[in-house]
């Protein structure tokens, strides 16, 4: 069998069936260690093969419309002979498995198309758990031939900046309005966008998505000093018409030429941050996992959040304890 | 002699004598192990002392008149019965020892005044060690009685949210024009704000600083979503005739009072995960120290960057090693 076997597994993915496909994602978010290991030497064989994808993190509120933008933008991409993979990250997707993509309705059209993979976030306790496995996600199917691979995230959380550090390029979608109600995003959301998309640019709300536009966009440049060689753009699309559709997937093209070198050097700097934090978060892992070393950090913490000791001092005597006797 | 005795230095420094304290903080800017057990032992002494602090980041680019502010803001405090300590981040001071607050001629006045203290930013080689420091002399000076802290940063770089992380509200100084030329700070950092002051509203500068408020309030509260129980304000002020420097002391009460008992949650919330961050840099730094360590570390983020090794795989490697050998 080859689910059994990572180097057939990874033969397979290669080879483009989907199916091999689902089977090793499903490998890289066991969390038993004997999947962990098995899903490392499966990552090694793809990892050769990836990398030649685009990146994208699609980010926007409950209702800004990202599903239908998602299936409008898949379908757009497909039909210029695209391939392309949607994945998902939302760590509050835990108690249903995948709450964001996993309602069976949606992006029903995309789901059954050949070219396109969709798979909902994986479970898991920890924002970082949930990111590690959806960027390894991200490997293989780029090995498996999607070259281009949407990362969607809520909008409403700590997400977007993990997405921010797996993609190339982080769009924003808003729904025509915004302003004082502000869109139900979270501070922080909109500094992360490369490029934004008002969205429902349609029928009656056509000129108020314009105005919307106009207005983030000279709000983004007071506020946003542009990246290297890139100035944020503020476009509407209708994912119902499919009008700005094409723009935006230009957008998309402006960017990477206007990054020119500076992307591969963005994904080398996203590389080595990850392997530095998995080892950071490794280290607080089996810190926390030792029974001895767990309990004394309660009590530190118990003590620094009372304001009775300096969280430097509590943290060197958790060191010394944890240096010395893992 | 009490310098070398931490309990007798710690009672000084709650003596309120200003050289204690300047020897306290260098005792906590010290690198030495031992320096370090007494600067431990020190901390310890004053925490039950400390906290008692209005903890400000005052942050700005080059141009803004950031020191003029803070002598016009310090003296209004001072006359107002506060005691006001200015430390300052800024991790590029390594070289000079001290730049942004190392000019014998900035704030000259604020200086001389006995209710004044003012340090430049601590040497160092990262901007956590940098942190951590200014963190801990914070906490001297409030056990010194000080009951204002500013903390300034440079607003180019990566020093503020490190200085936002460690203070109750953070103030960012613009200067009159801003738009297109975007006043030189770095994107981000308009995003840690809860209170923006457009400085040199006086003279024919005037109604510029007063437009360029309205503008940055519009922009604010279309990109920026408040934080609870709180919207940011955008203000005018003067640091040369003083106007517009009563309101935005007037602004820090009124963010004080719309946090309420969020205040303190925010002071825990700061303090545990200050703690979490001092071990987790810890044990990388423990890591690094060690030289088999270090070189099998230099070969997998080589790995890394070129594509050749998964990053999660990597880590897991790495820390195989650090976990069995340290």
């Amino acid at each position: 069998m080859e689910e059994n076997d990572p180097s057939g597994l990874a033969a397979a993915v290669l080879a483009g069936e989907r199916r091999a496909l689902a089977r090793a994602i499903t490998l890289i978010e066991s969390s038993r260690p004997d999947h962990r290991e098995r899903a490392d030497a499966l990552l090694e064989a793809l990892l050769p093969e990836a990398g030649r994808s685009v990146r994208l993190g699609v980010s926007g509120a409950p209702g800004a419309g990202k599903s239908t933008f998602i299936e409008a933008f898949g379908r757009h991409l497909i039909d210029a002979g695209h391939r392309v993979a949607v994945l998902a990250v939302d760590p509050s997707s835990k108690r249903s498995g995948g709450s964001i993509l996993g309602d069976k309705t949606r992006m029903e059209a995309l789901a059954r198309d050949g070219a396109a993979f969709i798979r909902p976030s994986p479970a898991g306790t920890t924002l970082g758990g949930v990111a590690r496995r959806t960027r390894e996600a991200m490997l293989a199917c780029e090995a498996a031939g999607f070259d281009v691979v949407l990362v969607e995230t809520v909008g409403v959380g700590q997400s977007e900046t993990a997405v921010a550090d797996m993609v190339d390029m982080f769009l924003l979608l808003l729904q025509p309005g915004g302003g004082d109600e502000l869109q139900g995003i979270k501070r922080g959301i909109v500094e992360l966008a490369d490029l934004v998309l008002v969205n429902k640019a349609d029928g009656e709300l056509e000129s108020r998505a314009r105005r919307t536009a106009a207005d983030y966009e000279a709000a983004i440049h007071l506020l946003r000093p542009s990246a290297p060689g890139w100035t944020v753009r503020v476009q509407t699309c209708s994912a119902l018409t499919g009008a700005g559709i094409p723009e935006a997937w230009e957008a998309v093209g402006a960017f990477r030429e206007a990054l020119g070198a500076g992307l591969d050097e963005r994904r080398t700097r996203q590389a080595t941050a990850w392997m530095w934090n998995e080892v950071a978060e490794g280290a607080l892992d089996a810190l926390r996992r030792d029974g001895a070393l767990r309990a004394l950090a309660g009590r530190l913490e118990g003590e620094v959040a009372a304001g009775r000791a300096a969280p430097a001092a509590a943290a060197r005597r958790l060191l010394t304890r944890f240096l010395a006797g893992s």
